[in-house]
């Protein structure tokens, strides 16, 4: 127990100590740290050098980090006038030596850097953790885009679904794991111990997180899920307190009705679609009872781009409708940035609720209107061929006809 | 139970074949399923296409592998005037947008096509089995060594350090992974079962394996410890059937006597100096009387090497002390290969044995002569860095002696 | 996951009945169930029948369950007349049979009658909870005390040390447990999840508890531990908010500063000692640095035993040092229950702290002063015997000076 | 890892002698130790007491053991006379202190020791044990019956069914437990280990087991099942070395073809019934395809018992069937053993099957004759109370008519 941890680390720090002489690497500037750990063989000393420095970054101070991401960012970089020269080498003599060239350097050495500061202990969270400083820092200083673009890449690498880990969360996870669910949750948020309680313990709830390996204390992102008989068309009637829990064998629908992504380092990396894909296949196969996959999902960008339109006044729902189907960006994919996650995702519109979200945040963002989508398992792959292509949009017959009674009325009001 | 699998298996591959339409994937040539991964958003289907990928792959023939192959070697290579003139304009204009094409041009498609691939369930073994193919047309098709140096690249980022698990492999341990301990031990070959309780069972015996996660049933090495109170001098006296086994609190020797490689598709991807260390900082953490880390380690190159010698008929301990300090390759390098890990590691030369190994391949090797590394964990970096820059090779005393008088035996010999 | 409990539950359920043709069960008076069970072979249908008893139980309502307890305390007790005749004829001649006829006639029927309820699914818990219901009713209905002792005979015999698990309940333990132990709580009440993160997360806190394998949902008792340099004279700067925790370096001693016992359907079966005795042992182990174990303890019987008395006004401190050194029932141990207990497991009275329980209970029991008892690995056994034999109490020279000075006062003050 | 493990033994070595100064417990006779046990208040220092019995009982020699038998049988018997004094006051008086008296008075002294023993760590595996040795020691010293009546009733006590964890071993179980069931398999012998994975890893084959919480790592009774279409006439053929394994799908029915029991000291209290229904259960759960469960059995007493009569020649399988089902005890029960556990447990005869066990312990017992008892999961519990009630004998029509068939030729023969 205790006993064999303390030894340990006491006895680990003593060996690590002795093996490598850590002192002097603690004097070093993190810039000689990172030199050090390029040019040693990677092995002997490897661990310890990465260990040091992911440490010192976490004691730097901002203007530190920005230095040190500024190394990376220059000192760090390829060797542009190498690439080419390699490149056009390889262009004409295409052997394995003169690839082996050109590939070691049109890499940028901070590439082999991640990687190798990513042997140490806990490394794997200490590099996530790093990238979100970078992430702000690239707001006011553009030009580290490109140490991000490889530390991103690495991170892609990594996070591959094929290391990735699905676990369900439920009342009987660690209470370590829980308070993170309950720090992460982003659409609807968990009030206390309580309403989390509320939102896995009763057997009509589920929840599910992808986790990977090396950070096992740490969701990725997470779904919870409600099963109902019928497709839902209010959150505070999912989330009701006093509500009693549904007979499992009466469920026919599973409502998809939060998604949260729980690390900001890893913003860029998509886990979202893989969730509920998998997640719909482990329901469908504990419970055949299920016929219906669905989300219950906000609309955020509905009452900002209906306050910079001018349109007659609409029942809120047909309202939504129109927003849902006609409203897009320059580049033709929806504006609503939810609707496009779905509908990417080879989802359809099935249905729009208004007095559907009573929160607060529910009426600033789409007048407490909310939309479900619809995951048909037959469908799907059609729907995103469909949308990636010719970014058509799949919806029901009632989401249609609300659509074009709203376009018949803005109609008529644009008339003269 | 078995129940939970089989239905699960049976709707899983309902779900996704009522999701991807599977069957046409199953009619169409592998080059074409590995387009249309690679063209694909990378979420919605790219799993299902990936598994198909690799299912057909193993039902190959061989010729159709190495064509298999040569598209990846040559359709999905870089383009080397597009980098050329890529890596021109980034020299010119070094923003984030030209590095990123940059990135992107530089890195052969294959290399995305096999990140693609392994997002598939067992995905990571698969590849792994696919580079032992690989491995064997290399030889006779040398140009596919640039696909190889891709995939080569890529295991090495999965399989860092910082994702390896060190389990302890024991007599408690599933028979399924200790049948393949029996399969891969290299060196001093598992005669069977009761052969391997012997090394696994005593309570002066250990053994250790690094696991990855993606593929929990399969150790990647694995090292072999005798605890003994003294240096040994005889593989023979550590494996006899019949010994006593050791009272633990005796022991003050931990003697590493077989480390094995157990996946040839991770050839060239290097675990056993970091297993040793960390195997070391474990055992030293336990049990606390453990003063000496030593290996009893094989000649491999011995009798080859002095076969192509002209030398005077010498002790065989004299003998080996000779070839391991002087025999050199001509980078300077020791001519014996586990010399060179170990002394790579930062070992250094403790002592040879003349009969320590009674084996017909123990004689056919370095005539029946073993040999002590010794990781003296205050030396170990020291040593690495010396035998690193210059070549100088860590050995004690008694070593350096005998090695003086086979010099001088030998001179005595040429001399007119 | 869920599929294939809820597929098992359902098939399991048709399994039973088609087995046994449950239905006839259903509509049988207990007292009848109870008999065929007794007179079954006791396994073909012996857990069904179990099982439909134990649901039948849950369903009485409170005089069916007095008369069901009357049945098992009337019908099925033993016969005395046989009893002693068999007696009689053992003593005549102690032959193997005889002593079978007698052992099994000296048995209650009701206790093959629990035993055989205990082949149930989860039955262990389901007579733990019946035993909550007896010994409620045994207050109004003495006589039913009878059957208390056959179950507590059982229980205490199936909750032997032997059978029970120690674990550590620590920040990572499963919510489902972490809410028990959050309303088992008897001495220092959890307030909330916050609450009970500071006892269980900080690396100066630690707490264990014991488990039954056939209850591993269920904590049996546990202990909440302080680990500090000094030993505390507060509860309250023990359970601060705001304190900063200690460099478990540092720690010098272990504080058991909450015990509870968490089944009242083990009333009588005491683990309190057996418990802190392990975890000082398992502590001991992990952490050498440990050279105290005390606890900081309520002095509940304190106020109102002073109340009863006439005495002079005293320092609080010397007051409570004259209570536990001198205050004893007509058997001759210390009225104080917590001091029966601490003193019985063999600890001595270390130290008295005024001021040391500000809340308000602290004041109801004890004006807010606490005790720490000393449990000295070495006397411990001392201790034990001398209170065991002599009622002698061990206590350290300042509890003895401050005894001895109320003695005085008291003295002067009943002098004429 | 094993640092912790060696550190905790030591400290808790040192631990229980400073707690209770062990070295005088040492010096102690085994009858003084169990009275000092007996005398404890059983908490502070039994366990240690517990500890030092089980070690001492041992290393005792074979007369020593029997001494200390005896020692437990004589004096700590029950005391007749009291117990009959005691009766006769509760007869008089039925008060709970009178019942507790008797109670007290009723159970020999050996009970409460065997319980304060079963308290040590590994105590219970170690009481296991000792009853190996008490019923090799009942057979000449009948007497002792009286202890071991004392020590079964405990251990029946414990290893009740709800205590039993059911287990499935299959190839992925750890070799510490694998070994053990190939050197219990009772039935058809285990001939290597690759015997066992020819056993354990098949997909057309099951193991299971039942454990007991405080024996983990020893199996209490395991069944061997193969998966089949048809209902197997021949060991050979489904233990063939070169089968190929049957599609899981394709399986319709579970063969049980070998039960075996591993723990001497465990004799007289049956799981074998138990674990039959229950694998049925989990494997109708699992694999809802499977609509028969039928055994394999050998027919142990068949050669023997016809030997034994005067009969003409009869074919082999209508021998068996008259064998099975006329051959009777003088208590009306079938005279083979294995035919009395099935019936017992509402199994049906099924078949029977010439050249069936071609092994020499075929022959030897019963010409190679095996049967097929069928485990009706309708008629189970009716079969079973017939055959305990009435001693009737479910067979299906083809058993029925070969022997009546025999019967016939019998009545022929007999005729004059």
């Amino acid at each position: 127990m205790a006993r064999a941890t303390a030894v340990s680390d006491f006895l680990s720090g003593l060996f690590d100590r002795r093996w490598i002489g850590g002192d002097k690497l603690e004097a070093q500037p993190i810039e000689a740290l990172c030199d050090a750990l390029l040019s040693t063989g990677g092995q002997v000393s490897g661990r310890q050098i990465a260990s040091a420095i992911l440490r010192r970054y976490e004691s730097l101070k901002a203007e530190e980090k920005l230095a040190f991401f500024h190394h990376l960012n220059d000192a760090l970089d390829l060797d542009a006038t190498a690439v080419a020269e390699l490149a056009a080498r390889y262009q004409d003599e295409p052997t394995p030596a003169h690839f082996a060239a050109l590939s070691k350097a049109a890499e940028p050495r901070r590439q082999e850097l991640f990687r190798r500061l990513n042997q140490a202990e806990g490394a794997t969270a200490a590099l996530v953790r790093m990238r979100v400083d970078l992430l702000r820092l690239v707001k006011a200083h553009p030009e580290l885009k490109r140490t991000d673009m490889d530390l991103t890449h690495l991170l892609r690498s990594w996070f591959n679904r094929g290391f990735l880990v699905l676990r369900q969360i439920s009342w009987d996870t660690p209470a370590s794991i829980l308070e993170k669910i309950v720090a992460y949750e982003a659409v609807h948020e968990i009030q206390d111990w309580d309403d989390l309680r509320r939102r896995l313990h009763p057997p009509d709830r589920r929840c599910f997180a992808f986790f990977h390996p090396a950070m096992p204390d740490e969701p990725l992102i997470f779904v919870e899920v409600a099963l109902t008989q019928e497709v839902p068309g209010s959150i505070q009637k999912v989330l009701a307190e006093d509500r009693a829990p549904l007979q499992i064998e009466e469920a026919r629908t599973a409502v998809f009705y939060s998604i949260s992504n729980c690390q900001r380092g890893l913003a860029g990396i998509s886990f979202g679609n893989l969730l509920i894909k998998q997640v719909a296949s482990e329901l469908a196969q504990a419970l055949p009872q299920l016929t219906n996959f669905v989300t219950l999902s906000p609309i955020p960008g509905l009452r900002k781009w209906t306050e910079a339109q001018d349109l007659p006044t609409l029942p809120f729902d047909e309202l939504a409708a129109h927003y849902l189907l006609e409203a897009k960006r320059s580049d033709g994919l929806p504006t609503d940035p939810v609707a496009r996650f779905h509908l990417g995702n080879g989802a359809a519109v099935l249905e729009v609720h208004a007095d559907a979200d009573a929160s607060e945040k529910g009426d600033a963002q789409s007048y407490g209107v909310m939309v479900n989508y619809h995951y048909d398992l037959i469908q799907t792959e059609k729907n995103h061929e469909d949308f990636a292509l010719q970014h058509s949009i799949a919806a029901s017959k009632p989401i249609k006809a609300k659509a074009r009674s709203a376009l018949a009325a803005i109609t008529r009001n644009s008339a003269p």
